[in-house]
């Protein structure tokens, strides 16, 4: 802690929180091309921030790169391992546009006033095989304690392996809320949580609010049970993913004004996972 | 190294070369407002460096932030430290900016075909009191290792006492050379290089070639001996540090056309400092 801002308060004594915005919400992820999502969702999204903010807690934000990066990376192949000079190229490339995209994003949440500052993950983070094996958050943790929101976002990564793999934004939010001890990770994206089925194709679906270890058998044979097997295998695995990660996290849809906000506060939205 | 990309050449081998673009050269320097250097000079400066890569050594690459960053940071206070909230905004928005700077020159160099991959320093740096304390280099050893071209930039970083400072280019490139044992330094800016005196005031100013341990006390009696004490104390200060720093480098002007792959290529152009 830096002994000059004492007069700005460390807000961190108040709680870490992690917000991982997927894709869908900071995009168009229906475009080919890079897009970014509409304007008025943006502009959105970052007032529930800026207001979370106001609260006085530690805030990281986590984004997913959608229609950046994502297009690219699958075309060329490099999300599998680099192999040809081209992919070297497509690999800056795909670095290149998800940075493009996180200045667009921490643009619109400084214009709301949110100290967001993009933190490239990728500068220190070395994969392994396709998963993470170590990033610096040391840097993290001193941002933090001086009031700043920092901003992450999914990257091509290298990689011990492979020479480059993925570092998706659903992979950082974790590590840094365990690393940092975070009190709550919320998952916003274009769902309203965890449902006994899919609610696309079955009406009598139901939104799970709560699991704890109280209901979670209950909670899984509801979902194994349920007639949509490839969803509900999804979502059952997905539960127990958060269950068993040890932080408490909450899913919601980023799209119903207010849900990112009131889940951050801790107010009932969504399916919230109590370890 | 990757077993996987043997088949590409581990270009590693022929030694590592850092060459320093100044904010002049990438950005107009003297806009109020963040404005990029003119396309041609962009996409010149592209060219060069893609044949040098051709050659197949390695290289990293590092520039300034000219009208990027710094009006910034200079008109918020930042580089001197944050006290207030509004900083910690200002903080965020010259990241943001440096940032956006990088990807468009990431952009020039990519479509040269030159795999230049944005690496933010400050996502891993520490400084302290103004001066670099630590930063992750392994990543970059890393990327250098399957033929990538780093490309750093200044940036604002998090400092252990003032909560920020400004971490330069001018700081990252022979951080990077001494970490990873370049060959060469080459600093590409407006000036031709070391003169005698200064040359827009002196017209018998010569330019100095050649800096070795040899010449080095002429050089300094000659710097130190100029009419233009200021100029000239300037520049004797520059060539000792750059002696006493202890790796090859070479000062260049880049706005003449080939200088830069001359210097890498070790032609004879600009100052040559051999210690």
């Amino acid at each position: 802690m830096v002994a000059a801002l004492g007069r700005l308060g460390v807000v961190w004594m108040k709680g870490l929180y992690v917000l991982k915005l997927g894709g869908s919400l900071v995009t168009d992820k229906s475009s080919a091309e890079p897009k970014l999502a509409p304007d008025a969702l943006l502009k959105r999204l970052s007032a529930e921030i800026r207001d979370f903010c106001a609260d006085g807690a530690s805030l990281i934000v986590v984004h997913g790169a959608g229609s950046y990066g994502h297009p690219l990376a699958k075309s060329s192949g490099i999300h599998e391992g680099i192999r040809t000079k081209d992919q070297l190229v497509a690999f800056a490339e795909t670095q290149k546009q998800v940075n493009e995209l996180a200045v667009n994003v921490a643009g619109y949440l400084i214009r709301a006033g949110v100290p967001a500052m993009p933190v490239q993950a990728s500068a220190s983070a070395v994969m392994n095989s396709g998963k993470l094996e170590k990033m610096d958050v040391d840097v993290i943790r001193d941002l933090l304690d001086i009031g700043m929101v920092p901003l992450l976002y999914g990257v091509p990564a290298y990689d011990r392996t492979n020479g480059c793999s993925i570092l998706s934004g659903d992979e950082i939010a974790p590590y840094l809320a365990r690393a940092l001890q975070a009190k709550l990770i919320v998952h916003a994206s274009d769902t309203d949580g965890i449902f006994t089925a899919d609610p696309r194709k079955d009406k009598s679906a139901t939104l799970i609010e709560l699991v704890t270890r109280d209901n979670l058998g209950e909670v899984r044979k509801s979902l194994s049970g349920s007639s949509h097997v490839d969803v509900s295998g999804g979502a059952e695995r997905k539960v127990m993913e958060l269950f068993n990660f040890g932080v408490e996290s909450c899913i919601v849809n980023g799209f119903t004004e207010g849900n990112i906000l009131r889940a951050l506060r801790g107010e009932r939205v969504g399916t919230r996972i109590v370890p």
